[in-house]
């Protein structure tokens, strides 16, 4: 495998979707959050994203068999008053280099683009590095009309203490050059688990921003699940992306 | 030299060949069954694979000659009751990089199936990192079916609780996206020394699988050349190789 | 994104123009003192270079809006009696991989010739890891009439006791095989602060050379403005940068 | 700078020509050697090489100029008596990564053969990490009759107790794919610093390999000089070279 590529299962039409994006990261935040939005909304997936970007490995799965490294695009039709269809983004791993997280949120935004995206929410946890009594859910953006539109939500905005590294961050920057608005919504989390509460405090601001319901009853449930499936491998290789995106070491304030 | 390429020595055709990958990893379990299959079964060397994704050096052989970094494959002649060929990967070294492996995985896949692969077996060792009373055979598969059939031979299914990283890994994901079957076996080992045993115990399994049979007695006494064999660059490199692609530093169960 | 290009916002014909690069480096002074420039003499924002070899990340503005990756064009028309005008270069980061930095350095290049650049200053700083009494500035040049040049401006000349590593290097590296004439001017700065003494040293230095005048009256206030405006992310950056380009953990005689 | 170029000086015809390679390594013992060789016997450079694999960088002179990273070609009409010329390869540095190594050999041994070489000496130090009494010279080559040929001049052969990493190794490898034969030098040093004992006992076995007279008077003095213009810098960047193409950190038996 020479080149990325994407392997489209089904030809659909959507209608002005949104692309919600939410690969593995800090504390699984955006991951739970998106996966059990494909539960519990019934979301489809139509296309697969392999890469040699991607780190050189599989996964084993529960029952002993290997899983790819992969990115797989859902789609979700229109159930919101605003009448519009979802793109969702999810999967086992990021681009490890960074040309390779270039050349990957260059690929991505090209196929979203292809179905009429030009309106995005990414999503990821904000490590703090200790204890959280109340997940607080930061928010940045492409503009600042998005910002104001954050800030209805009631959604903090994270000013300038931190750059957003990894797809969540670089899809958003990539996007706003292309003139797809978004934002990227963080949730807060200790760090290194699966944090159920975080990806229950961004779905509730996803629900408000999209004008949608999702009812989140099952979330502690899928974490629990998601904890026992997710293979100390699966952890181990978010570590490293976490170095090899460049985090500092001592500092957890940033976002895979 | 720019790309990887494969140098042909003995234009072939062979039946329904299964296809056996045992680069250097983890307590040279792989190569050192495989290097023992090829000797004790007379599998003859057929083409020759050289790449810049290797590591930028030479090996120096006992009488002072220098080695190139290579990948070998030899075939074998059906000798078991299924009346299949074989095609063997050896060598002394994976890519370093992560694009390298799938470069290089892409390129072997392509070659093995221009003969006819649809089936391989990976080999490799589990590293503990303490003594081994009862050496174990773990696999993992890329189809349930492939599964119950390691069951049967009695090899521990590996469930989701590691990775499998490099080229035992790659090649059976990657092949498993071309509808070849495989599996991933791996012999418990300590760590970083020549492993007879754990060997063993993958040539008892692979031969119950297979339904050939291979002789163990000398392998010991290879594992002991091999030992001397092989220079202290080559424990270096295969070090350096642990830490590239990405292994935990405090946790020695995975596969190279 | 696959690969680096420049967006060029005006089209414009410059006079025999002196081009001036400040990527972020060493205790921001270069940064700093070309940030100034721009502001004080009013120049105005001709193109945009964006490439995959940059960081994958955005930064967070102070509004919460997000900022790409970016290397931005000034340019300025002549206000100093040798009646010439001046291309400025300055972003918020460089190429990570040494690849990334030559091909960068190229383009770069190839951009300011078609403009008619035959002359060169790269600022940087000079860290010495420790205070500093009275800020010197350090000179290195293309060439031995160069050298002269700057000696009469009293900078002092650094012999041999370093190189310059990133792009303030590489460029006038690079620049002298097209036979684009130039300098590295170097302001002495402890290290990892913003430091307003060193981008006004270095400022008093070039308005001698380039025979212009600079009020720097407003750069401490300026340089308190980049301290809170560089966020945590930019620093993490840019420790990042200066590990990957190379410089020895424990010597900080290098410039980024 | 996207490739690697060659900028030919002077268009030369050469006599079946053997190629010497003594880029910087440990304890610059082959540049050492190789820079005396040139100046004692009056070698010409004919070509320069630049490459975006080298450190993006460049070092800066005792006089203040700056000096790119670079590889020189040089050739030395026949003076022994087997009447044959001479091609010298020496720079201030080599190849970064593991994939520039792998091009910049190849691109290498594609020009020298175009002069017509079919044999090569690379030089360099085998350090030992302590103090020497009497140096040894190691060999290492292609085939088993060059291992006899430096056993007649009294070379110790190196065998089985490391690999060759770096230029020194890459190209001997690399030739005898080509079937250019040839033999790796390798003087045993202590380990960082400037070591003329070391380059003085190679190029007493290369004189008489080649059956040519070198004097090695002024060795010791180059030595002092070389020490002197050797910045800190290019120490750092042997450094980091050598850390780059994978050198144990605890043992030094190695080649750069």
């Amino acid at each position: 495998m020479k080149t990325t590529h994407i392997n489209v299962l089904e030809e659909i039409t959507l209608n002005n979707p949104i692309f919600i994006e939410a690969l593995p990261g800090i504390g699984h935040v955006g991951k739970l959050a998106a996966d059990h939005m494909i539960d519990e909304l019934g979301a489809t997936k139509f296309a697969e994203l392999y890469s040699p970007f991607f780190p050189p490995q599989v996964f084993v799965n529960e029952d002993g068999t290997v899983e790819n490294m992969i990115n797989e695009f859902y789609y979700l039709r229109a159930n919101g008053e605003n009448n519009r269809d979802y793109i969702i983004l999810v999967g086992n791993t990021q681009g490890l280099s960074p040309e390779g997280q270039y050349e990957l949120c260059g690929i991505i935004l090209d196929f979203v683009e292809s179905y009429g995206v030009k309106e995005m929410y990414t999503l990821g946890g904000l490590a703090t590095g200790h204890a959280i009594e109340k997940t607080r859910v930061f928010g940045a953006a492409t503009d600042i009309e998005f910002i104001e539109f954050l800030k209805e939500a009631e959604i903090e905005i994270r000013s300038a203490d931190g750059g957003i590294v990894g797809a969540s961050g670089l899809l958003l920057g990539l996007g706003k050059l292309r003139s797809i608005k978004g934002s990227c919504l963080m949730g807060e989390t200790p760090g290194y688990f699966i944090d159920a509460e975080a990806a229950e405090a961004i779905l509730e601001k996803l629900a408000i921003l999209l004008n949608i319901e999702i009812n989140t009853d099952k979330l502690e449930e899928r974490a629990e699940e998601t904890r026992k499936m997710i293979s100390k491998a699966q952890q181990m290789e978010q570590e490293m992306m976490n170095k090899t995106v460049g985090s500092g070491e001592d500092d957890l304030r940033y976002i895979g």
